[in-house]
Order: C-alpha cells, then structure tokens, then sequence
C-alpha cells in the first residue's frame, strides 16, 4: 500500500481547509492508501522534511468537521516558486527522494495559479524519470481567476463576505440626511470577479453598490466623476465597489504603487480606493471615505458559504479517486450541470493548460458602459454564497481548529 | 392617551435597532400609550416635521425580530446639536409644539454621549415650560464611554466582531514561514474598551494580539518597537491591536490627523495603524500590514453579539415604564448583578449627571506596561460577546429589515 502527502500553498481562503478535508478523507476512504501525510508550509516542508501524520489526527469526524469551517492553511503556506529541472534539478531530485523514501503515491498541491506551476513542473519531471508519483492539483483562490474550471473553491465564501459587508455598509452610510460617497476597495489584481460579487448586497430596497469597476475595464477618472456626480442628484449616499487592480487605458493602475514585488513579480499595490476617495474629495464637494475590506475579505469564516466549503470538499475527494485511477498532471475542475436547480460535477484538465494563465471576467458579464456588472454575471454568481457554515462557537469567538506549530 | 416619539443619533452600531424594537415593544404593551412615532434623522425629524406612524408596522412580531437583529438606524441618524434654549429658543419651541400637537407624552432617544446632551436640555426645558412631555434616553455607543452604566448596547457586538476578525487575522497571519507584523486599528477615540476586546480573540491555541494600545496609555513609539522586537524572537507571526485615539505622553495623536473636525469639535482621526505600520517598516527589517476594521466593526450585525441584542431590547422596554411611571431628565443604565452566572438588571440615572462625560478604561483594566489588557478585564468583557442573532438569509445575505426612505 502506498501514502500520501498533501500540501496547501498560496494566500488563504476561507475553503482551504475544506479541500484538504476533502484529501483526507478521500485518502482515509481509499483502500489502496495508507497514511496521508501533510508538509507543513506548503511544497517546503517536503524540501526541509517538516511533515504531520494526518491519518489519525482526523480519524475523527469532529475533527474533520472543524477542520472544514476553518479559515486560511491548517498545514501552513509558503510562496515559493520552483526553478525549472534545467536551471537547478536539486529541488526535484529532493522532492522525489522524499517520495521514495516515505512510499507516496500521490502528492496533492491545493493552490492557486503559482501552486499549478508546480503540480505541471513536478509531473513533467515525474513523467521524465519514470515516477509513478502521481501529482494533482486541487484549486483554491477568492480571485476565480483559474481556467479550465467554473469557479474556484474559496471563491464563493470570499463573494459572501464582500456582498454581507456590502449590505450592512449600505445600512450604516444611508443613515444620514446628507449627500455622501463610500468608495470600498475589493481585492483582485487582475480579474474583477470579487469585485463583481458586491453586486450580489443588492436586493429589494436597496441598489448598491451603485458603481462597480473592475480591472477589465479601463479606467476613466472623469467618467467617473461624472457617474458619481448624477448619481448624487438621485440619491443621498453612493457606494462604490472598485477593485484593487483597477487600470487607466494605457495599464497604469489607478493606485499609490508601493513598487515592491513580490517572489512571483507581482507588483504588490495599495490604495485604489484611497486614489478614488482623494479624487471625489477634491473635485466634488461631498462627504467621502475609502474603506479596504483588506484580508478579513479572505479569512472571514464565520460568514463562509456552505456551497463552497461542500464544493472544496468534493474537489479534494474527487482530487484523490483521479490519483487512485493512476491519473496525474490534473487539476481538479467543476463544471456548472444546470443553473437552476443549481448543478455541479467533478471533472479535470491538464495541469498544463491552466498554469499561468488568467481567466478575466469577459465582456458579456460587464455592463457596456463599464462602471457596473450584467445580468448575466449575476446569474452567474448567486449560486456560489448560498448557504451558511455549520459552526459552532466557544465563548462567544467561533471554535476554528487550531493551527499545529508551523515552525 | 398619549402617543410616543422615538429617534436615533449618533453612529451606527449592531443594536440600536434591538433598542428600538424595544421602545416599540414597550409602547405597544403599556395601556396608557397609543400611538409610537419615529422621528427620521434624529431630533432634526421632529424639527422638520419628518416621521413615521410605527404603530401597525411593527404589530406583526416577524417585523420587530427583524428589526431587532438589523444594522444601523432604521429611522436614520443626524448629528445636530441642539443650541442652548439661552442662545436659540426657537428649536425647543418648535419641539414642544410638535409634541403638543402629536399628543406626544414621552420622548424617547437612542443614542451616546452627545444624545444625552439633547435629553438633557430637553427634559431641563420641559421643566422650566411645565410640560409633562417625559424625556428618556436609551444609551448606545460601540465606545461603551458612557457613565454610570456598566456597559452600553451596541458595544458588546462590536467587540464580539472585533475578536472574531483578529482570531481570523491571527489564522490568515500565521501560514507563512517568515516574520510579520500586522497591526490592527480598532475604533475609539478617546476610551479603549474596544480595542481591549481583541483580547477576547486569545484561546487554547493563540495569544494574539500580543500587543494591546488603549488610548488610556500615553504611546511611546521606543517601547513599542522594543516590545515587537522582543517578541519577534519568540513568535513568527506578531498581532498588534491599537485604538485609532492613541497619544504620545504630550497628548498629541499617533496618526496622521486630516485637521478636520466634526459638529461637536471632535477631530476626524485616520492613520494609528499605517502611522506604525511606517515605523516599523523603517525601523525594523520585517514584512509589515496595516489594517483598518474600519465601519464594518460598528454596523457587522451578522456577527452581533445575542447577549447584546437581547439586553439593548430591554433597555428600550425599561424606557418606556420608566416615563410611564412619570420619570423624565433620566437615561436608562444596565447594572451587572453577579459575574457567574452573569445577571443583570436595568435601571436609571438621571442624564445631566452622564451627558458629556466619558468612562475611560480604569488602570486596573490595563497591564502595568501599558502594552497589554489585565484579567479583570478579560473578566469584564466575556459575558457581552455571549449568543449570536436569530439572523435569517435570503439569496445568501442576512435578512435585514428594508430601511425606508429617508429624505
């Protein structure tokens, strides 16, 4: 019988731990796998050799159930990129070694885009030396932004978060008899599909958020104004939702650069909603203020939602049967069956076509004028928060399970 | 009979509607009232002749739960204050006049310190005119600042959302292998009973924030990088939680002040949190994060804390006997009977005596080295963050009750 390892990388969401609840318990059901290992920090903790024994840690379904409601990495995170074999082998040679040594089968990388890079890099060199390691992905990221797949667990709890704290912004702004403007900054460097989510605080008394701008759109400063401007004659209080990665037409981002990079070369931003505020402040004579929703956006379990937690769990599973068939170089994927009753099944793609690409947010799901969502995004999107976690709380905090000790 | 008049000021918070049902409630339940109006925007309503007939909305239970667990103002906020009747008699005349010709026979307003200013020389009028017009005040306030109280509605679930976002901080910091400091500013400008509740955040497994700053304590920039510094050697991952208020031992804020001022002459604070963000970046070598909980702590109803719901409900109904019992001039207080199991009960005080004062955090609420919270805090604190709402969802939002049209 063989083992495996599983391992989380990337930011966190709030469906993270679900995923790896999902492996676990696919691992613990399969009976051609022994033991499920996890490494701690992402694919480093295999580098360093800092691993946990899961399989029976969550022999118990307690356990695994407050492991699934629980935000960010249970096993820790890293951000590290892997060379290719041909700039520097030693890591792969170190990996596989690992492997041998520990009898895996199958190593899952729950992760976004970057983790994708190297699921496609470990089973090319797998392929290569003729492991039969098998390695899958499981996705995770709040900026829906992987191809190949519908959405992408984490999603679904993060547009659950943005569109609640939407709602209730909009209850605490309308209070008061003067004209005002709320400019909330929503993250997503390149897609706009979190941003697009503040969409779903609309309901049948109130329409805000009354502008959305997301990063697939060029932005216009004055067309903005001018928007803000005859919404104001309408209404006392205007909410914008904006997202971070917002651009003018030549790709400038609409924000005080901090100009650090990150290890992947992304440029790490602020300040889009702050850009925005001092903009309205100036050339328009109301009442403004930038709110962030900053990283609660991403770690906010308790207002999880149910349909992306259940999701995230079957994708770990599913994650697992396509290993035990001897798959690899997947990434597991959803595939949207019917809208309404709302549908899904479990599917996968070559690891190879996903990595390193963006899915945007295309046009059809953008209002023509580019300052709001369509219809169409909205169908798309309601699905994805319905429900709510199953949590139980320890005096008066939610009960998350704890994290082991990472270092 | 008599009719009622109800309004709200001030800032948001999770429970000034709870407050409000109560009145509601209250007015319903005793045989000597008839009507219960609600002023729009705070005293300015009456004074404008703006309001609404409460009586047959609120009949059906279905309406009053939901107002009860509802965000924010549902009869809106102002933030007028009311001249002495010495500079400007003319808005207490027009007060009284409205209230002769509404058969009003008690006022009721929800709101902090600066709505029990206008109870104040509200009910000090009405003596002088000889009205029998009964002026009440229901306290609430996140600041949880008011005197003579033993704590104020709306405070309770804004500290059950503050502690609930910093253990979610704590599981979304932790991940990653490196050194970080993140510090978090929280609400309260000249008391720190909020920021202290981040305390109520620490369990079994985390003793974030390590790092508490109440504007109680005069800041002193050197033992704070001291303090991180220190700790940085024993953790990784180091949480710091700060009152947007705190001053350096001159009484000069720790924040980028904007200079601008409110009604009541407060100064519009920003900047605690990125002002040591800055300092940290520049004087010690580690990944640094400001984040700001910003209004979403004030008006997070999803999270509001049952305990608080419950007691602001009571508070309201305690109201409405108090002036059928022909008491005026007097705010309604909570005072804590017994710690465990905790009980309390409700009772008055008369306004001038509260009005325009604060309750800082006593010092043996504090830590001897000023960075930290004591036990008899945490004591103080655990009971008001017990329960969570009877929230009901839609589409996968919270259920709120539609505010109406207010201008």
């Amino acid at each position: 019988m063989k083992n495996c390892i599983v391992a989380q990388s990337g930011g966190p969401t709030a469906a993270i731990n679900a995923s790896l609840a999902g492996v676990v318990q696919g691992v613990l059901e399969h009976p051609e796998y022994s033991h499920i290992y996890g490494s701690l920090n992402g694919i480093t903790g295999i580098l360093e050799g800092r691993f946990l024994d899961l399989t029976e840690t969550f022999q118990s379904p307690e356990a695994l159930g407050r492991l699934k409601v629980s935000p960010a990495m249970y096993l820790g995170s890293c951000r590290y990129k892997l060379p290719t074999p041909e700039s520097d082998v030693s890591p792969y040679q170190a990996v596989f070694q690992f492997f041998e040594k520990m009898g895996i089968g199958a190593f899952f990388y729950i992760g976004g885009n970057d983790s994708m890079d190297t699921v496609d890099k470990l089973s090319t060199y797998a392929e290569k030396i003729q492991s039969n390691v098998r390695i899958i992905g499981i996705p995770k990221t709040i900026d829906n932004d992987l191809c190949a797949t519908d959405h992408t667990p984490g999603f679904g709890s993060a547009a659950k978060y943005v569109a609640t704290s939407l709602l209730e912004i909009y209850h605490d702004t309308v209070i008061y008899h003067l004209k005002s403007v709320t400019i909330v900054e929503i993250m997503g460097r390149d897609a706009g599909w979190l941003t697009a989510a503040s969409a779903l605080a609309r309901n049948s008394y109130s329409v805000a958020p009354h502008l959305i701008y997301l990063p697939e759109t060029a932005f216009d400063a004055e067309a903005f104004l001018a928007d803000v401007k005859s919404l104001l004659e309408k209404h006392n209080n205007i909410i914008v939702a904006v997202s971070e990665g917002i651009r003018d037409k030549d790709g400038n981002y609409i924000s005080a650069s901090t100009g650090s990079k990150d290890n992947f070369g992304h440029s790490q931003l602020s300040g889009a909603g702050k850009t925005l505020e001092c903009l309205v402040q100036e050339r328009l004579d109301v009442k403004v203020r930038a709110i962030e929703l900053n990283i609660l956006q991403r770690c906010g379990s308790h207002i999880a939602s149910r349909t992306d937690l259940e999701e995230s769990f079957c994708q770990g599973q599913h994650g697992v049967s396509l290993a035990a068939k001897g798959e690899t170089g997947l990434m597991v994927t959803i595939q949207r069956v019917q809208e309404e009753p709302y549908q899904v099944s479990y599917g996968a793609s070559p690891v190879r076509e996903i990595a390193n690409q963006v899915k945007s947010v295309p046009p059809e799901f953008i209002h023509p004028k580019g300052n709001d969502v369509s219809p169409a995004m909205l169908s798309y999107l309601k699905p994805l928060i319905q429900g709510e976690p199953a949590l139980t709380f320890s005096q008066g905090i939610p009960c998350y399970l704890p994290v082991p000790h990472l270092s």
